[in-house]
């Protein structure tokens, strides 16, 4: 059978550069399955008309035409079923080492920032000086000057949470269709800006603030 | 047999807002374990000594005792084995969902604004009006002005890539001991960044580009 991937090409035709196409070019190789590969070019759109669009990847899996490097993968998993697994082989704990990383390293810091000096009031009288020197030596600022650009740390936590939403969009939760631990690392964050500040960074109605009140629901609390 | 949390508080000591202690107390509930909590504060650290160290979350359960969320989580995964899993049971598909956020909106924007600049040369010259119009369109500004902040996005990009490295900093792969979809889509990106600019994101011997190497290995590329 003939398996062709139509591949975005730089000027040199040998250099194959789309990070989308790589995802598939890599795929097809963890199922160690054949191909050739032609070079496209951003503007040849009548080459790929055949797949009902204009972009690449589009893979030609005999007489299947798939297009989209998400749809593709999905495609292969089925249509492949006894080649290795692209998304079922992998230990879950490993990929929420990923999501813990992403949590401790990018979207604590982007919370902290707004919600620091709400908690400082809120805490024990006896825990502020100890707040306050370890924060500031930590953050290399006063707690009193996160209030100057709240506006941009609030700007900028929405940009973080990308990910979260396009996760939530297609599933119920992060670890599918019910929490499990990268749920929970998620919801942590989350909740720890929701209690300690008065800061609203949700609508109401927000499929964030949805998953949050399913996560403690799933768990009766 | 006696289980207590050490839990941080507020002033209001109802109020318990630490997301590490959030973590722990919804995988204690994911694994249906009772529990009583303590109200700690920062500055306790005399009571929480006998842990060995100075921070929240600590676990007491029965004879042990266990601090840091992840120790704990990971502590509970194996003396609770029968309850539900925290980390084995969501299909890792699931997982990848949110990988795939990450690059898409994260990561690949990142690196887009690095390197459009360094691609707009190398493409097919009929290509070029294509690239120039849509990128500029998408971007809201001129190809040759992503040069003006080019430090600043390398820096920012060093930032972005933190919970790749915390992933890689414990295992092989950001899918485990081997490569994975997840995988596929991270080196997909950083591929494109490497095969289209000549800038030097990573240093030699850096441990994600061992990581692409090794990816690469993998699949004999």
């Amino acid at each position: 059978m003939k398996r062709v991937l139509y591949d975005l090409a730089a000027a040199d035709e040998s250099v194959r550069f789309s990070p989308y196409c790589w995802r598939v070019k890599l795929a097809l190789a963890h199922k160690n399955l054949p191909y050739d590969t032609v070079p496209w070019h951003f503007t040849e759109k009548d080459v790929i008309a055949f797949s009902g669009q204009g972009k690449v990847p589009v893979l030609v899996d005999g007489a299947r035409v798939v297009a989209d490097s998400q749809v593709i993968a999905e495609y292969l998993e089925v249509a492949y079923p006894n080649e290795a697994s692209l998304f079922g082989d992998p230990p879950s704990r490993a990929l929420t080492h990923f999501i813990r990383g992403w949590a401790d390293e990018i979207l604590n810091p982007a919370i902290a920032r707004i919600v620091l000096p709400d908690i400082f009031p809120r805490l024990a009288v006896k825990d502020q000086g100890y707040f306050r020197e370890t924060r500031e030596r930590a953050w290399g600022m006063r707690i009193e000057d996160f209030y100057v650009e709240r506006a941009r740390y609030v700007a900028e936590f929405a940009a973080v949470l990308k990910p979260l939403r396009s996760t939530l969009a297609v599933q119920g939760f992060i670890a599918g269709p019910s929490p499990s631990y990268a749920d929970h690392i998620v919801f942590g964050s989350l909740q720890w800006a929701r209690l300690m500040s008065g800061i609203v960074l949700f609508e109401p109605g927000d499929r964030v603030v949805e998953w949050m009140e399913a996560v403690l629901e799933a768990y009766g609390l």
